[in-house]
């Protein structure tokens, strides 16, 4: 229970509610049914996030308008943003590491799921999306750079430069299913694999038939049919 | 024949027409040609209307532009709007259960057949359409709410708050078929039995092999190819 | 070695450049990651481009946007543009030889790879883009026109008027591979035999597998998952 110390540390707001970490989504979705600035979901990592490469992949679902920015995915250490994925209000994805992001033209998130999967490499910067298992153009973004640990990752909500400072505007309404992160880069055949919902390597970070997770303010788990 | 002196209670101006009961449209498609205030299909259904989860539905195709406001599915109480499905002005899905509805973004409907189905449980309030299949993110629409019983049920026009206060309007343009309505939830591996034309559980509120239907102004039957 | 004397005598600014020419490109992708005017890729043909009849072909990915002008190959000669590929402004793709070009409405290039090619046969005048092994339109161009040979050929940069005048807002971004060209028109089996990756008649201009090719400035090859 380690990790439920660290969320406390970092979240002031997380004093005032039940810690109670959770294990294990398999053939579960989770639903943020409305806009909020209090609902999010704190996942426990399997590992630190001490990163020199990463693959994160979920199916997300979304009615947010198009023009909506949402955050995808929230890792914070103490004063930066190690790792955010959004989806842009000009429609594009985007991730941080620490400062300027990178942005990618994909097709756009709907009601329907979306299966989205993330690369990056630190020794070539190359980065690229995966959308139903079909790998975006490649961009170079900040090669030789290390995700540090130790933070706290978030889902449905942004931590803002003040911790715990959420925004309703840029919370993700809709749902997420099947995440899973690993601390190398998947080849192409391994994320076909998680794509069509086959065997592949389990994600060494996040695993999500065995995540630990915690469930704040308004969130459902919902058994996916 | 209840259900057709029910029909002539709700509607008065249904007194001067002549009120014919007819079973089965299996192999058949109801069209409805021209936008008019008086074409409409009153159904009579298997059991009362009083719900507190279901499973609509229809396959239907319209050439009526994209920013006209169409009347999907109507069945109303003396005083409310019980279930009405409409698509909206601004092109999305929406349902209505007695007051505000809830609404959602699909891809358009078009001359082409759209296989659509939509499902609501009151116990979580989970509300869902499901196009070709394939279903649309969550949203949470009154939980703990019923549907009331002894209403009417109209295909091609939506009865406005003064009973037989018919709006061309609103009124439905084109084809539906192959409706039919259970009151639970149907599963997902249901959903895809009907939706490729598959023997599931028959409806049992209204079953289109089997429904009783009245025939209101210009409305054909005709034969599916 | 006789093609690299002729590109230091074509471009002025390459003799400060070290010219190492490198062989084969088999399941290898080119990276063009930024905006520059500074880096291209030249190649070296099999046999001089003195064409009356050709097939150009190559798998493409941008994150470019829709309204950004964009060289896909060029050719040139002393004094005028050969072959020049681009995706013209308006979306639409293009190919010039000597003065006005011929312009195609085909799908959007987006982040997703698109498999081009393009026939023209002087002949006839007959030229039409292959999109994914699909044809588009035929189009009546410059029928009895010989291309001449003896020029430079480069990918991610247009020579402009004053040669070695590289532009950067016509400049390529984004990844290329694939690219193999014939001195023929290929037969519709044998673009898709392209398209599918399965063995056709070898590119007599360019094999990718045996491609001779000079990197300038910043271009990576990078293996191609």
């Amino acid at each position: 229970m380690n990790s439920a110390v660290v969320l406390l540390t970092v979240f002031g707001l997380s004093l005032r509610l039940s810690l109670a970490v959770q294990v294990g989504l398999s053939h579960k979705v989770l639903v943020f049914p409305y806009e909020t600035d209090f609902s999010f979901v704190a996942l426990v990592p399997q590992k630190e996030l001490e990163l020199r490469a990463f693959t994160l992949c979920m199916r997300v679902a979304t009615e947010l308008p198009e023009e909506r920015q949402i955050i995808l995915f929230a890792y914070r250490t103490a004063d930066y943003d190690e790792l955010n994925v959004w989806r842009e209000k000009d429609g594009r994805v985007s991730f941080y590491m620490r400062g300027d992001g990178v942005f990618f033209h994909l097709p756009p998130l709907t009601t329907f799921r979306t299966s989205l999967c993330l690369t990056w490499d630190s020794h070539t910067g190359l980065s690229a999306f995966w959308v139903e298992g079909k790998r975006s153009t490649y961009q170079v973004y900040k090669p030789g750079h290390t995700i540090r640990p130790k933070g706290s990752i978030l889902l449905g909500q942004d931590p803002d430069k003040h911790l715990g400072d959420l925004e309703a505007i840029q919370s993700f309404v809709g749902e997420m299913t099947d995440l899973n992160m690993w601390d190398f880069v998947l080849s192409k055949s391994a994320i076909h694999a998680w794509n069509n919902g086959h065997q592949g390597p389990k994600g060494n970070i996040f695993d999500w038939a065995t995540i630990e997770y915690e469930l704040h303010g308004n969130v459902m788990v919902v058994e996916d049919d």
